[in-house]
Formats: C-alpha cells, sequence, structure tokens
C-alpha cells in the first residue's frame, strides 16, 4: 500500500463488487455511465508489476465485466485501457460506448463530437442496478464466493 | 477475413514480428515513436469475441511487448488500450510514454500538454531497432518459433 496513492486509500469509485485481488468500480464519469474500473487492491503500477498468474486472473475479471457489459446494454463498441500515467495503480477502463455517445467514435480522452444526449445518458444511467446485479452474481460465481465488502 | 477492414486488408504498421495468431506492429505516430500494436490476425471486434484461451495468449503477447519497452526503454508508464471504435478489429495498443512527451500524462488522444521535444523524440527513434531486434528475438521464443513473415 502507499500512502499517498488515491486507489490505495480508496476504492476509486463506487464500489460494485470486491474479492481478494481485485474490485470492480462504477466510475463517476456523469457523461458516460457504463463506465466501470476493474481495480488491482495491492499496489502495482503496470500491468507487467503482476505475475502471469495475477495478470491471467486480472484479464479473466476484465473479460468477465465486459460480457455483461455487451450483454446487458449491447453497446456499439467496449473501450479497454490502462493507462495510469495520473494515478500508476494498475486499474483497467471498462467503458461501453455506444454511436450517440458525446465523443463517439473518438476515444473518451479525446474532444467532445456532439452535444451530450440527456435522455439516452438517463436511460443508460438506469439500467445501471441491472448492470451491477450481474456482475456481483457473475464476478461471485466467477470467483467462487461473494463479494467481501 | 472481413474485407471492408483495414486490419484484415494489411499489416496495419511497419511489422515488427507476424506469429499464427497474432502480429507486433510499429505505429506510424511520428510524436510517440515508442507506439506499438499487438493485432489479432483473425478478424474480431472484441476482446471477448476470443475464447478464453486466445485471450490469455494475446495478453501474453501484449506484456511481452510491454516488458521489452519497459527493459529497453525506462519510460515513464506503459499505456495498454484496446479501443477499435474506428477499426473493430481487435488490436491492443502499446505505447511506452515520458514525462517529456508531448501529452504526458493525458492520454495520447487527449489535447497536448506542450510542445514536441524534437531531440528526444529522434532520440527514442534511434533506439527502434535494439527494441525491435529484442521484440523478435522474445516473441520467437515465446511463440515456439521465428516470425511468419
Amino acid at each position: 500500500m502507499a500512502s499517498d496513492c488515491a486507489l490505495c486509500r480508496g476504492d476509486g469509485g463506487a464500489l460494485v463488487w470486491r474479492g481478494e485481488r481485485l474490485r470492480v468500480i462504477h466510475a463517476h464519469e456523469p457523461h458516460f455511465p457504463a463506465f466501470y474500473r476493474v481495480v488491482w487492491n495491492a499496489h502495482a503500477a503496470e500491468f507487467t508489476d503482476l505475475a502471469p498468474h495475477e495478470r491471467a486472473h486480472c484479464m479473466q475479471a476484465v473479460a468477465l465485466v465486459e460480457q455483461v457489459l455487451r450483454e446487458q446494454l449491447t453497446p456499439a463498441k467496449i473501450n479497454l485501457a490502462a493507462l495510469g500515467n495520473v494515478v500508476p495503480h494498475l486499474h483497467w477502463h471498462v467503458i461501453a460506448r455506444f454511436d450517440w455517445d458525446s465523443h463517439f467514435p473518438a476515444p473518451v480522452w479525446d474532444a467532445p463530437r456532439r452535444a451530450q444526449d440527456t435522455a439516452r445518458i438517463a436511460a443508460l444511467a438506469a439500467r445501471q442496478p441491472l448492470v451491477h446485479d450481474d456482475l456481483c452474481a457473475r464476478l461471485g460465481a466467477w470467483a467462487g464466493a461473494p463479494s467481501l465488502r
């Protein structure tokens, strides 16, 4: 644990599920209501700071989150990214993208392409409870244990 | 193979190494001379369109490229991303980032933070042959076969 690291000090968002080695949070990104992060619990900066079996475990969780978002929300595309330039504690962004979202097809970090569609954003946000229930159920079954939170 | 897909029709950049299931290319991003992509050879849009053993294989290659970039270039951070909003054919960006680069600590898709440091960019670009040799050697050893190109 690094005392000056935001992802060691806190969850980093609304906690959806916590396992022994990683957690899944819902990011506070109001323009993108289907923006999740898989955060490695221990402090590690780079993907290759993890042992091979830990990397495999991590990517199984990322794939599981992607699969739930695809099944629940039918997005135009899933975006996956581990950047960590500002907070160098391994976290995978898992973002469901839609052709109507403010930035599509640009990355969410690029400049917006169009105005926000507040009605569609609200409709997507309203589906969060279903997504979170499915994430908890599937992650729990995968880990062989319910959430630790 | 999808006839209208740029990553089915061509390599998508300067080919560094090709294996049976994936290839590694050096991206033509002049401001970021340590920008690579791991491209799945078969047409698949999403990470979870791959079978679990294929995802594991893919991420082993991504990790190997990351490891070579870290060892050869000692970057401030590695950035990994699979976006594919424009070209929905699975490709992983593997980018070595430096605290002096034009966008750091922002993502490369964000607005630049400072002018390009042409001398440092040139010095980094000059190391490409060493990086490519190491990538070919390590990927070949990992795959148990030399490059198919």
